[in-house]
């Protein structure tokens, strides 16, 4: 099968045998995949990443291991996305972890991570992971909105983490593709969500999602532009200058999320915290079956985000288009 | 009246009038105050502080205005401390602000605060507060130990904001004057509590109260050598390597308590609180009738904190004593 790996900072197309599947595995074929800022972060050396990245995609069921009937009857040919983490019980680890007993796969000691952490990702013909990982798209929806599941479940993540009803307004920096999805999660919650970024065309597209927007420099001087002061800020800028601005537009005793996983260290003063008491809420993958419900519902669309559609064969270039300036959502279609 | 101002980064002492009061506001003849970091932060130009420092104290009510009968009975002559913040209502601002107005007096958007912003402090013969501010001694405390009681609320603001009883163990960062504090008071509450910190006899200090220590460097170093994990951690270090550790020891879905409020800019990382899905509990002043009812109960005793006490009269040196590697508390005396 075709795939794509890292190797010099670069994507390569290699060929390889289709994976093995261990028992209470499935074998995807996939349909959609997306880049992700943590893809393009990947082939900058994060995590030392060695192999296949990508862990947005939407695919179709074609081979399962040690399945019982019932269950091949309702998962093959069906199309999926995945959750990315990857627990010690499906790695067959005994015993499992204590994150795992409690439930937190997620936070698995043990885990692998689709395309990031030690597990081929989605730039490739095909992907394995466990059938506990695996979510049904609807019928209803199109393979389009389904690539945004995995995003947008990181989005929702917030709902599960903050009771974000008690808020009348929060604010969301950065304007980038996961900072879109949070707002306009937001958004089907609170009646005023502002969106703080750099890109004018990206500040446009979330005003016609009903999302107020201000434009900023993303610098030290926005401390000083900017007055306003909300009880909620989610930071999703991906930049140290977005962290200060989210320190200092959070009130007294307010809830700052932190989405970013920017790496590097960042210059960041944290007296601000303490000074004001604020809650930062560490914010990472999400709940799959919130985000599927919430496109069902169709109070959100994420589809405006996608900026163009590459073949598979063509990933290096998709890559190369994902990092211009103004560039949303960048898939990968077989 | 006696009182020191800080004047080029030292001490200087100055002769100035008694303070008038204002309607419901106390004198209040300091007997003892204590000499905290941020004072020593003070004399560096933290907060563009101009004035007399101090905000820890216990003194006598001498003089009450606007007061009742019943007030007066009440207050006059009793030893008393003091909390810090003094809200736009007393100041006689209309209307008041809106966190007064939900309570959160310590977060008023026009306070000035005792010692550290536009208000003398307690390094002087007499101070002013709100009489709203004040609380009464009770007779069974020394003033040594009512001195800790400003601090002593600080440590305990954490038990109004995370619910200690859940953790059977936690982890304190420093070894000062305010993580020894912190590290008694959640050892009321919690089995095992370990302090990190670089000073030996500070560590043994502890010890000596119940609470595990363990030596680290302070410098990256530690990520390395130190492999424990906590559910709960309290940074209280006072360096950007304590922040660090901090998030290193914190558990996937832990809490890290923040009090340090160290200056400028930190080389921090914040991506671990994203990863490890951290919540950062930024944490200041607290409770003084929990304080007041721990040091009541005899369940902690923070006098063996104490290095030295010089009289009023000699706070240049008592400062520059303070500042000496491995000395804890330094109180003045009049």
């Amino acid at each position: 099968m075709l795939s794509f790996r890292v190797k010099n900072g670069k994507l390569k197309a290699t060929s390889r045998p289709l994976p093995k599947l261990r028992q209470g595995w499935a074998l995807v074929r996939v349909r959609l995949a997306g880049i992700c800022n943590t893809d393009v972060e990947l082939l900058h050396g994060y995590y030392d990443f060695r192999g296949v990245p990508g862990h947005e995609f939407v695919g179709t069921v074609e081979q399962l291991r040690g399945a019982s009937t019932a269950k091949k009857n309702k998962w093959l040919r069906r199309r999926v996305c995945g959750e990315i983490n990857i627990s010690c019980r499906a790695l067959g680890r005994r015993p499992i972890c204590g994150f795992c007993r409690r439930g937190l796969k997620t936070h698995c000691a043990h885990r692998t991570v689709l395309g990031i952490i030690a597990h081929p990702g989605a730039y490739a013909e095909y992907l394995t992971l466990p059938l506990e990982n695996l979510h049904i798209v609807p019928d209803g929806l199109s393979d389009e909105q389904a690539v945004f599941v995995e995003p947008l479940a990181a989005a929702c993540e917030i709902l599960d983490q903050v009771n974000v009803k008690e808020f009348r307004s929060a604010a969301v920096l950065g304007d980038g593709k996961l900072a879109q999805l949070i707002a306009r999660v937001l958004r089907t919650a609170i009646p005023r969500v502002g969106m703080y970024g750099k890109n004018e065309n990206k500040l446009a597209l979330a005003r016609r999602a009903g999302i107020q927007t201000k434009r900023v420099r993303g610098d030290a001087s926005d401390l000083k532009r900017i007055a306003e002061n909300f009880r909620l800020v989610v930071e999703a800028a991906g930049s140290p200058s977005g962290l200060a601005l989210a320190q200092h537009i959070a009130e007294p005793r307010g809830t700052l999320v932190l989405k970013s996983t920017f790496h590097g260290a960042a210059s960041a003063e944290t007296w601000p915290i303490v000074v004001k008491e604020i809650t930062v809420v560490g914010s990472r993958c999400g709940p799959f079956g919130k985000a599927i419900a919430l496109l069902q519902s169709g109070k959100l669309d994420p589809t405006p985000l996608v900026a163009r559609t590459f073949p598979l064969l063509h990933a290096p270039a998709a890559i190369r288009f994902a990092r211009r300036p103004g560039v949303l959502k960048v898939l990968l279609k077989q």
